[in-house]
């Protein structure tokens, strides 16, 4: 970074000065700037702990990526994790390493995007780490949270229940090709092309339908679709020691990600199954309850509960189209393949 | 990372199975393989957090820290936060990313190097993240602890307070010195090459120390000495609106750290003062409890408390050496100057 901005410490005043403007979100005796963040949670919680790495060329490229984009996304999927579990996001620890050349007004925005996602959330940032990057911006994102009740996990699926996935499935996937594409694809318009982008470079986590669905009777295993439902399912089912039938005609694909696949010639299903990043949430249900969530989520939320299949005894996902089973399209694993620095999936 | 591993499920199973055979700390509802990992703090207990990021070429570099050696750092720079704070050290996130061609072995190894730090001290490795790196190692630790007292701030000195800090100051630099050269200098003894080059690749933190210290009455600020004296003590001072005195001939500097600066023709005072990455503690403390406290370390922990000068009224820090005023060298500041990829200082 740029050595004339009077060294890390003015740095870590301006983040600590930012956070403090965010407001206190409450349950913070110590926030930035001593050697741990003091932290208070309500009596009889137990406290959630999700971390998340991510890496420029690997998660995210800066052609498109803005600093305050980079700062979202590292909160969103963490968010993400929280809200999985059925918890309440809390508060938040924010490493920062960048290139010698990055300005602290990148720096400042890099923050502010975080915060900007933090904020409505009441998530506090009360730690970090800052340091200059040999190579490229990375971010580690810690958050915890508190869940009152059970936590959902994601090994309680049960045979006979119904699986379920909150909005539409693949539309991260729609908004990275239009990215990596550079130009607007042909006959799309722009509304839909600022959804799928959106859903990709500020992915909105399910956090106040997670916390409902924690506290929600009948849901039984939940997890959220950071992946790709082609590789998120197949976890949920294998931690629960169950198989899973699922019907690809019914993923909910929607008609932002379908202009966009039809105007690129690409697969709106395999974007569903194997694109990754949308961030939702994938959850068992008991059949009875199906309709009192749906109904629940789509009535607090405006956010529609898809039904996509059931959960059987035995092992393994069978994947079904139009009655025939089919084999799909995995997500992104990051150790399955290595990234291309200019390939087509960071 | 090879990509004939069977993926990133295979890597999390094995972390979780190491994890899981570190034996349970207690506190873990949920360990790694959720979304989140769940927490049962003490009832009445703050939670401490912090965290650290450590990248290659920047903290560390391959040509001598072995991937034990890298897991076992990432801990120790955030135990000894928790130990600055006199609290306990209980659950640990660790986030990994390295290059495709890292082998699974030293991926497993680079996790038992921080579960052989871990354990001694009950911390559970709860969580993590592992990720390809398109650009060397790199590691980011998250500690979870607990106080049940006040914790230890670095901005509660006052005036008339002596200063005093752990351990010698200066190793971890002759360390690096000794590590960087890459042969061993003339003179110097093989337990003292040992000392020094340990003290950089595995420093060992003041956890019980540090938890002692948190209980024991006149000790008014604490921190620990990470950036080097030189950089730390002035931040004690600015954190707790009061100025400071330092006598330097009075900083303790051990015989291996000066027998390796005589064979090298370094400045074992600068080392002591701006090397940094020693993690011991400073702390301030009411000059009649000094005696107590020094003899407590020493009885309990056979570790030297060394008194190093005052806190007094006003605003900065002034070094004295034989009575003169002198300018020292200060620590390390990343963002101060760019670490040059073959240059002197990581």
């Amino acid at each position: 970074m740029s050595g004339d901005r009077g060294g890390e410490d003015a740095l870590v005043r301006a983040i600590r000065e930012l956070s403090a403007r965010a407001g206190d979100a409450g349950g913070v005796r110590v926030g930035i700037g001593d050697d741990c963040a003091v932290l208070e949670p309500h009596a009889g919680a137990t406290v959630l702990a999700t971390t998340d790495l991510l890496l420029e060329d690997v998660h995210f490229r800066r052609r498109w990526a803005e600093p305050a984009d980079i700062g979202w996304k590292a909160l969103a999927v963490n968010l993400s994790d929280i809200a999985a579990m059925g918890g309440r996001p809390r508060w938040a620890l924010v490493a920062l390493a960048c290139p010698e050349e990055t300005t602290a007004e990148e720096v400042v925005a890099f923050y502010e995007g975080a915060l900007a996602l933090a904020r409505p959330h009441d998530v506090a940032v009360v730690g970090g780490d800052t340091s200059a990057s040999p190579a490229g911006w990375l971010v580690n994102v810690t958050l915890l949270g508190e869940a009152t009740g059970a936590p959902r996990l994601r090994s309680s699926a049960r045979p006979g229940d119904r699986l379920a996935v909150t909005g539409p499935l693949g539309r991260a996937a729609a908004g990275l090709a239009v990215l990596e594409r550079g130009t607007a694809p042909p006959g799309v318009s722009a509304a839909h092309l600022a959804d799928v982008t959106a859903a990709h470079l500020r992915p909105r986590p399910r956090v106040e339908e997670g916390a409902w669905l924690g506290g929600a009777a009948g849901v039984t295993a939940m997890m959220d679709v950071s992946d790709g439902i082609g590789i998120d399912l197949p976890r949920l089912a294998a931690e629960s020691g169950v198989a899973a039938r699922i019907d690809v005609d019914r993923l909910p694909v929607d008609e932002a990600t379908r202009a966009v696949a039809a105007a690129l010639g690409a697969d709106a299903t395999a974007w569903a199954t194997g694109g990754g990043e949308d961030y939702e949430l994938l959850l068992s249900c008991e059949s009875a309850a199906f309709e009192r969530l749906r109904r629940g989520l789509a009535d607090r939320f405006g956010v529609r509960l898809t039904a996509i299949g059931e959960v059987t005894a035995g092992t393994g996902v069978s994947w079904r189209l139009h009655g025939r089973e089919i084999t799909v399209a995995r997500g992104f694993e990051h150790f399955a393949a290595r990234p291309t620095p200019s390939g087509a999936r960071p």
